[in-house]
């Protein structure tokens, strides 16, 4: 591209030149999140926060309805509650903050030091997931079988002492939501896991339009400590996999580390069953990837912190004040539609910069309808109106008033166009994989560059060893054994019937999912 | 009392004969919190929690309409960080979680110890709050005066190591939102300021129903950093102050330590000039104290997780149906009606337990009205109501339909009723102080018991050192230098004159308050 020459998109690399750095750079460009100066910890600025917060009302009301209620469990865990339960700190311990001491001192270089004077007795561990510390909650909690079933919920900070970091989808502090249930039954502790499941592929279809395969995990993808793993699994544009949220069937491990313990209606003593589920700021991650182009950011209105940003065309002062006047009404006129169970949220930017930079920013910025108003707009009382889902030089001229009518109606059209993209990118990359080596060659590395190949639904005798090879030779691994979110995929049938072992030739009750994965 | 004689209160103690432990009790009694297995840090129980979320939704819609907005910025702050502002440092380095390790491995005994391979270069610590950390964010974000102001707010936990704590009032781990702002100027840097102090007292006022009177805090109270503190300040009902929440005019202390720098309109460059400004979970502690009674806990409307509370009085299992019935058709016309920005919350307790042992449930978990529903008042058409604001046993028919139309009336009664008693209790316990004679007697111990004395409103000259002596005497210090919301008080025209230091007789422009606090 010669020096002079206009760039073609607003992101500078394309999605196919380099996917990793067109991510980076659709964060940037949007003004999401940065790195900050503490290792692997990011700063999440205001329009990457907004979109959580758009996330996290409306989880916290599927989570309320479902009967869950918020509380607040301390951010510290003793070292010793990490060591109740083997496979938890196994899988924890490598990776966390350890918390030694309670005051610095100045130190004989003149900087300050851990005081030495103010060693804890036990180390603290920063949560990087709270089984434990609420457990012992529960336990205290939990006397009777008329105390089950307890539906608790948490939006909190946890830290995981991650070496390979990325905004938003890998980094060592992240925020997230954390459900921990106990229940009478095992019966109703599988029912829970399965409903929460359900209601994280439910707000990823319906608010994230992204669409999500959804159901257990292999034995060695499972949380440390669990007797199942569900997961939903996504597909991002570059073909790998993004395991979205996850909800676990924990049985009575954590029951039994911690202590809880219930009276049976018989009067008999048990421990409860307990589950626990959580999705997190990963989600801003999955839902950038999924919908986003070269031009940057691409929101789902139902999760965009506005929908509508009027960008106002001054030609010369004499005509600002009609302008502003005929904004002003119209944004009034927007905001009073409601969209779900949200207002229409409008922007307006009069800020004083080339029209041109104005409206690539909002494009950079993925808000789903941009309505240009210059003064002879005013004067045919029209708008110029650009969708975000469409090029950035596809503009049409509508009637203010038919622009107010169909405004959610129009929004509702976007979201349905990006769910069908998405749901496009998924099943056309998912392949129907019959042997071994349709199986390389799906994720062969070829001339240098790595080949993402898709989701490959192949039979899997159910041996880990195979597993273990497989991640080994290709970075590949089982995403989920499907059992819903496939509904009318050209593939659907398949998924469904047995069959052999693509690596072993021995029988295989279903198709597992195999992908590269965040 | 005897031993079969019924408690004439449902807490015990009540606040004359033990204000601190019945204050524990009416937490305990509205399970609203418990202490955790990690000192100093609370477990907030759904009840609480829920307060805290309507205290969060109602200030974060009222700094959303100052124009600021939301982000989120790492839990951890490098130690070099906190080390760049003196005064910061004398003030948090003390009483710090210091994170030293990022790995747990077997030690020689079996246990875990913090991995000798995993010590981490820098020591970080867990933010007791985040002016270094954001200062370095806003260090990269503000280049010119185009950039500012530049008005920032985030909800998140922080950490002192405080060695006395008390649920709400005071722990270790605490929520809170902590706003941080950038201007060009040091007067609109005040007037951010003085605007949020006023968003603070606003809030306590309208939604907590919490009288408090704004103001500056003296030189040795203010935070460890800033130019001038800002404090609402609350009386309890032992009379005792309650610093509820702070702003502070940072000056340029903070963008000096940080580099917050922009091109000003004239191209010369100059520090920005920061606020920051915070409340946290300890309102939480404030509402209890302020209003609860002797019978528990006491919600003002505008934050009670639930409105109302109906309470069916089954006569046997032929009842169940007809009362069901009538009462889910009262929950839905009552739930239709909006109470500010909320619908009416009403609860429904079906549970098989004793009537007494219900009601009496409600009454200690302090909702406002309490409607209970027998066969004869679905026949008769009413309902059986009680207000949290009178005696339990002060009941009252109401035919449905009124109760329906007059419950938000109701409600803002109640709302009413408790500022005033507030208030009553407030301007009752405030008096004028003109000798160092009546100083001493209001504020000293008698007969072995320690008077709280109340608000003392007398002439101080200015001298560091009367504070320190004060302190040492009596445990007073000067809560703020009244310059709001004391209009109509009894005692408001003593506040605004100028007078005689009461220790010293040096001249005093106005009079402080002195309290002891919390």
């Amino acid at each position: 591209m010669a020096k002079n020459e206009a760039p073609k998109t607003a992101i500078t690399p394309t999605r196919n030149e380099d996917y990793p750095e067109w991510y980076q750079q659709v964060v940037r460009a949007a003004d999401l999140a940065e790195s900050s100066p503490v290792r692997g910890c990011m700063v999440i600025k205001p329009w990457g926060y907004a979109i959580w917060e758009n996330i996290q009302r409306e989880l916290d009301s599927m989570f309320k309805a479902t009967g869950h209620k918020n509380a607040y469990f301390p951010l510290f865990i003793p070292k010793s509650f990490l060591e109740k339960e083997a496979e938890h700190v196994e899988g924890f311990a490598k990776e966390c903050a350890v918390v030694t001491h309670h005051r610095l001192v100045p130190g004989p270089g003149g900087g300050l030091i851990p005081d030495p004077q103010a060693r804890l007795e036990e180390p603290l561990i920063v949560r990087p997931t709270s089984e434990t510390i609420i457990g012992a909650a529960f336990a205290s909690w939990v006397q009777s079988y008329r105390d089950l079933p307890l539906l608790i919920n948490q939006w909190a900070n946890v830290v995981r002492w991650e070496l390979r970091t990325r905004l938003f989808l890998r980094t060592a502090e992240f925020l997230w939501q954390e459900g921990h249930t106990a229940h009478a039954s095992e019966a109703e502790a599988r029912e829970e896991t399965l409903r929460m499941l359900g209601v994280y592929a439910t707000f990823a279809r319906d608010f994230m339009a992204m669409p999500v395969l959804e159901g257990p995990k292999t034995a060695s993808e499972r949380f440390p400590g669990a007797v199942d793993t569900y997961a939903i699994e996504a597909m991002m544009q570059d073909r790998k996999a993004l395991q979205a949220g996850t909800s676990h069937f924990l049985g009575q491990n954590f029951a039994k580390a911690s202590g809880i313990k219930f009276q049976t209606k018989e009067e008999t003593e048990e421990h409860a069953w307990t589950t626990s589920w959580g999705v997190s700021t990963r989600l801003v991650g999955g839902l950038i990837m999924t919908h986003s182009d070269d031009d940057g950011l691409v929101l789902p209105p139902r999760l965009a912190p506005a929908h509508v940003v009027i960008l106002p065309v001054y030609r010369g002062d004499d005509t600002r004040a009609k302008i502003d006047e005929y904004i002003d009404g119209l944004a009034k006129e927007l905001r009073a539609q409601r969209f779900g169970e949200r207002r229409v949220e409008v922007e307006i930017d009069r800020r004083d910069i080339r029209g041109g930079d104005k409206q690539w920013e909002w494009v950079k910025k993925g808000v789903p309808l941009r309505i240009e108003i210059g003064p002879r707009d005013v004067d045919a009382g029209v708008a110029m109106v650009m969708r975000r889902d469409r090029s950035p030089k596809d503009k049409s001229s509508m009637a203010r008033g038919e622009l107010v009518g169909r405004v959610t109606e129009i929004l509702g059209d976007i979201q349905a166009t990006l769910y069908a993209r998405a749901l496009a990118v998924r099943d056309g990359n998912t392949h129907v994989i019959n042997s071994r080596a349709d199986f390389d060659a799906f994720f062969a590395s070829t001339g240098g560059k790595e080949a993402q190949g898709g989701f490959a639904l192949a039979h899997w005798s159910g041996d880990p060893e195979i597993e273990t090879a497989v991640k080994d030779a290709h970075k590949v691994t089982i995403r989920c054994i499907p059992t819903g979110g496939f509904e009318g995929a050209p593939w659907a049938d398949a998924l469904t019937g047995e069959g052999q072992c693509i690596f072993t030739g021995k029988p295989s009750p279903r198709r597992v999912v195999f992908a590269k994965s965040y």
